[in-house]
């Protein structure tokens, strides 16, 4: 077994994924837990950090942190400015931001040239290269990161040189919790008719195009007898993922590189094959922690020996 | 002065308004509240509107009452069946339904035939058959009510053939109150500069076409330093009003008959602007009240003398 070499934390919002990793990228051990940046209560990130360290240093040493997402916006441990577009691994590892010199680094974002419209991403950088730096993905392609905020990223020779983000699990969510839709999209999300029927919709054009009035138009489906209550949820899924996939006008002969849990991989695969594109997946967890060793593997020569937690 | 002949409700969702009318649609007393059919509380609607009917008795004797939108609906009085498109004042009088005969009668709502994606109205016909029977529109003609769920509908020969409803104010509101654009959306919306971009985003199509990425732009812009926080909630309304406005196709040579409260009017009347239509503003409560007035005059024979409130 080859020796720990850090403690890679992929920090969200609302969730946080931690690994103990080798300098290969390989997984010694991990642990998840909630406490994403807006959990709530009072959140020490410092404290979480010695203890995260402490929690795994008599089984690994005492390790080095670094840390990638929401941990580096505003609302987290410290704002780390956005890196912009292009970026590769060497620009991300020259702009780790150290909260504790030789102990905890955090990765910056990165944003779009300032040429056209504003986007930012915070976390999926390390996946998105270290699928890279894996083999995992080509170092020239499309890769799609489904979620609350949906990434699609354009990559080439290795670095990131554009994406472009769309509010999709938000607007599902919204809908489901607090519109008037909501009554109709108690039933469950998965690949079937409905969702399908959803997709079409939006690949036709007409929802893409006018997604507000395909919205209303689910309630006025069932109200109409045209579409049962139970099916809403996996219709409104289908529509919106439709219209994220739509608005990347794929097609045959397209590969997109899916990084995705298995629920929502097989809703955007579904989505995507339904462009005639080809849908490559990779596993998500792999890319981060590869990524984080990559970076890692870049600094580890300006990390000095490690100082004790609280120092 | 004329004698009053009917009372005509506009009971919607959220909101009530209440007209003394004479004969020919002239208003003699009028008072609005929030009574709405999803108002808390319960609501028993034969003594709401038994009480409103004594509330003018005094002035200006005992009155029928005809009542449009939602309390129609199964969340309203009694869930009067839709009227399938074309419908004109003729069908709609022909398919009142008298909850109280002689004394009340409710005005069913509007489906589009089940031809094409379903959509439905309640109370907007009166509306808009009302503005052609007072002659403030054309027979033939495109009419838009902005609102909570925003109507476009289609008028030709006096009747209304298409509609398309859209969930433009309902998305505004629910990512002001529930979404992660919620703290750059405190700022006032008005026809200004950041309105208009968002207009001119939407109507470039980028928007129209991909508003999931033009939401989540909004908060990328922001973070970027490329838009002020407090001109948000103006660039997320023209966004959407624009994305609304953007589906109907519009162009110069159209003409656009507008019912809307001056705020709203407002921003539709810049939006539709931009597009080069001509816009025409309508008064609804003229509208409306002209509407209720042609309809009562359609079944007044039918109604017989009014029997004492509570038989």
């Amino acid at each position: 077994v080859s020796a720990a070499a850090l403690i890679a934390i992929d920090w969200g919002s609302t969730h946080r994924r931690i690994y103990v990793l080798d300098g290969d990228g390989d997984v010694l051990a991990r642990r998840h837990d909630a406490r994403g940046v807006t959990a709530p209560g009072p959140m020490d990130h410092a404290a979480d950090v010695a203890a995260i360290r402490g929690e795994f240093q008599a089984a690994h040493g005492a390790l080095p942190v670094l840390a990638a997402g929401m941990v580096g916006s505003a609302r987290g441990w410290v704002e780390v400015p956005y890196l912009p577009c292009p970026a590769g691994l060497d620009a991300l590892a020259g702009a780790l931001h150290w909260v504790e010199p030789g102990g905890t680094a955090i990765v910056p974002g990165l944003c779009r040239d300032a040429s056209g419209p504003a986007d930012v991403m915070r976390g999926e950088e390390v996946q998105l290269l270290g699928a890279v730096a894996a083999g995992l993905v080509p170092a020239d392609g499309l890769m799609c990161q489904p979620g609350t905020h949906c990434k699609w990223a354009r990559l080439a020779g290795g670095a990131i040189t554009d994406f472009r983000t769309r509010m999709t699990g938000e607007l599902f969510a919204l809908l489901r919790q607090h519109s008037l839709l909501g009554p109709m999209m108690a039933g469950a999300v998965a690949d079937g008719p409905a969702f399908r029927d959803g997709v079409a919709a939006a690949l036709a054009g007409n929802a893409a195009g006018d997604l507000l009035a395909a919205l209303f138009g689910v309630r006025a489906a069932v109200l109409c007898g045209q579409r049962a209550a139970a099916d809403g949820a996996a219709y409104v899924s289908g529509l919106l993922i439709g219209s994220d996939v739509a608005a990347q006008g794929l097609g045959p002969g397209d590969t997109v590189h899916l990084l995705a849990d298995a629920s929502l991989g097989a809703l955007y695969g579904a989505a995507i094959g339904a462009t005639g594109a080809r849908v490559v997946a990779v596993d998500s967890e792999a890319a981060f922690t590869a990524g984080a060793a990559a970076l890692f593997s870049r600094i580890s020569a300006q990390v000095p020996p490690l100082l004790p937690p609280h120092q």
